[in-house]
């Protein structure tokens, strides 16, 4: 980025008390600026680093009364942290967006379709019968399949591979090396102990504004789709198997995996590492914990799961606690037992 | 896919009951049906939805007696459920072994030598003294490194990249992102504190009819080789380390992992997120449950084990059914040491 | 490879007893030796091996004796083992280093600068204002962002991916498809049920002679920089998250995961499938063993540490011994209840 202190100004509805021409390039912690960076003060624990910082600028509240002499120039706004968050948002759409046109070389079929306003990378790959939106960004090295259907903005990360059949919504952001759409995992097993794959038919599709890792894997249904919902966000190393179902708003943290044709509820919270064994239903609003197991539906919604095999969290908090000490248990039986 | 219903029927030795010149696109669930989708009608429960699918055709069994006017054209077979798996494995085949010639750009070493009716997508690399056989699908942005073999009829994904000096057999099938012969993770701690790396100078083997998930990775040996037997299949984001050898018709699920130097009997199953350490053997048919933990050899063929540190899997669950009240037991010794 | 056998003594300051002249091209095991390979003999065991053994030349120490005849040829060094494993490193530094120049079509935009003696392979994209040192080897199809700067000596494998202002030192190795600095998994709940992208505008900071494993994962920090110190070797399928730290000389293996702002210090060892949750300190010369969770700050150095919500490993094991047999104590309980 490179904007003017006036501009900043300008998108912040703020006041610059200096020269509005300096130029920042860079978001810089108040404790960390340099030269060319922007900061803000909004708790008061980090106010004696604005007289120190050497950052060009620092966003400040319209209250700030400053005891000592400043080196830095301040942009005043009605509150500095709001003001920054806002300038993150607008920094990072700016980032985003201005991604246009197309390095060569990119492949995409003749028969495929693509809106305006996108981006696309060298060594990208569009297949046949493709339909692509407005203003998606198709970073370096993405492979598309074919007839994938993409809404507008959407970003593709470089290397993401989008499988054929795939159907993605609108602000829609998939990190770098994700995998959507590849065969899901079926085999048949025959008399002789081999196994024969299972024809896997079906596709992924992917709502709006979802958000997904990088190096997840979300594998097309065997027939039929693997649907995820408006607003699921997933982290990464993520493994979402065919045939499942994320609800609206869910967020799923990384290495979590989710087995086959299972469905999730809306606005519910998986940790990391946690597992979830095939075809069960997890009710609305459920909090699984880190690492833990679910081996069967869940079906009261708002409960917060935890463990080896999952059960409500307290019950299984004070169990851990009691066998962190069984030897304590199994000595006391012991002295029980000595009893005449 | 794009056949007519008598080309359908001729796949399936079966009979149109109708217009043979209707041509289908897409293989639909009955009660999903679309114009330009064939269906198949096996189980009685899905009965009623045969008088409202849209779908163009209908596969059904040669008893099939309609209770009211249909809308759909029929296709009589002996039996419409293996009627509709012949129809999605001629389809599947189909649709992998119709694609031939290459992208481009797309790089081959002229040392390299490649049979006949492959495929080798854009941006696809392929480097020195590799022998590659004849119908092998090498899709966009795959990478093959040196001297590299592979058989007939393998399928490498988008994006799977193959280290230098692995062999693959005929019929192997690699999902998008898969990394096979990798450096594996061996290092000798110095006496100052740091590791240096021990050049891993082994290859991965692999053997025929063998399925990888996507984004899998498997190390090369050291010295020797890293070995996947015949048969075996491996689901999304497992880890298999260096000097591994997988038994034929070996299945593992999703983001499990062993460690290195471990073998693996032949017809185990590996259910997701186990985890096995090195240097182990583990018997043939043995099941290990979904997240568990195995630290020693597993001795006695056909066991099921169980548990964040393996056992029998019934004893396991016994176990842990008394840990999730211990709470209780904790009580009753209360109880019991109150007494005189 | 390809080294005669006078270069090979050269090399290992030893004696070749016979021709000179012959060539090998491998490294083998002594018992799996065949033509065109070079082998050694340290440990006594494998002595019966080298009479039978098709491997060219083998490397024996100054004092073997041969009680039969061979077919090999002798290379005589002080110590074979010290020998062999300095070949190793020769051999491995060779094939590493050898690889300069460019592959076509590949990708760099004008304003980047690449040093001297480096590699770019097909299908690689740099980005704007990268600075990249000397002897990088970066393979087919990596992907790096812009502002990125990278120290000498690094290698980059096929597939890897660098996104934007990551900063790499010198003699690093990242194995094939590993990403480093994807956005952090950040998202600000909203009162209507939806979730807001929090902006995550860090980087990644790589210190040298740091390994990272195949389809690794690292994510940029939120703000600052998530840091992986000097000397940390990190296995396959790894998820370090945003704004964490890695001290020096930690190792982690396969499938463990490490929440966000956790900071882990020097010489720690995680094992495989390891979690930490967020906002965590681990202390210096920590083990987490396989499988633990680790769910509060270690403050104590030196510790090992185990179990599914992580205690100290001797403890852990007493109790889950207990755990095993807990029907045991169930019963014995009952025993002790039915007392008058």
């Amino acid at each position: 980025m490179e904007f003017t202190l006036g501009q900043v100004a300008a998108i912040l509805q703020g006041k610059v008390e200096g020269d509005e021409n300096q130029k920042v390039f860079r978001l810089d912690k108040i404790q960390e600026g340099k030269e060319g960076g922007i900061s803000f003060l909004s708790n008061e624990k980090y106010q004696s680093f604005i007289y120190d910082t050497e950052a060009t600028a620092v966003i400040v509240s319209e209250n700030f009364i400053p005891t000592k002499a400043l080196k830095t120039t301040l942009i005043r706004v009605k509150d500095a942290y709001t003001g920054f968050t806002t300038l993150l948002e607008a920094y990072s759409q700016f980032t985003k967006a201005s991604l246009t046109g197309v390095q060569e070389p990119s492949f995409i079929d003749e028969s495929s379709s693509i809106g305006e306003n996108c981006f696309r990378g060298a060594f990208s790959h569009i297949g046949k019968h493709c339909s692509i939106g407005d203003s998606v960004k198709i970073h370096p090295q993405v492979f598309i399949g074919d007839r994938v259907k993409i809404g507008n903005n959407t970003i593709l990360h470089p290397g993401v591979k989008i499988c054929s059949d795939t159907i993605i919504g609108d602000n829609c952001e998939i990190h770098p090396g994700a995998v959507i759409g590849a065969d899901g995992f079926g085999f048949a097993p025959q008399a002789d102990g081999t196994y024969k794959a299972i024809p896997q038919i079906g596709n992924v599709i992917i709502e709006d504004h979802v958000s997904i890792g990088a190096n997840t894997t979300i594998d097309c249904a065997t027939m039929g789709s693997t649907i995820i919902k408006k607003g699921v966000k997933i982290d990464n190393l993520v493994q979402i198997a065919h045939n499942v179902i994320i609800g609206e708003n869910t967020v799923i943290a990384s290495q979590a995996g989710i087995s086959g044709s299972t469905e999730i509820g809306k606005s519910c919270v998986i940790a990391g590492q946690a597992g979830i064994i095939g075809h069960l239903k997890i009710a609305d609003n459920t909090t699984i914990g880190a690492k833990t197991g679910i081996i069967k539906s869940i079906k009261i919604a708002g409960q917060t799961i935890f463990g080896y095999i999952g059960m409500d969290m307290k019950n299984f908090l004070k169990a851990y606690s009691i066998f962190k000490n069984l030897d304590d248990i199994e000595n006391r039986l012991r002295e029980l037992e000595k009893k005449p």
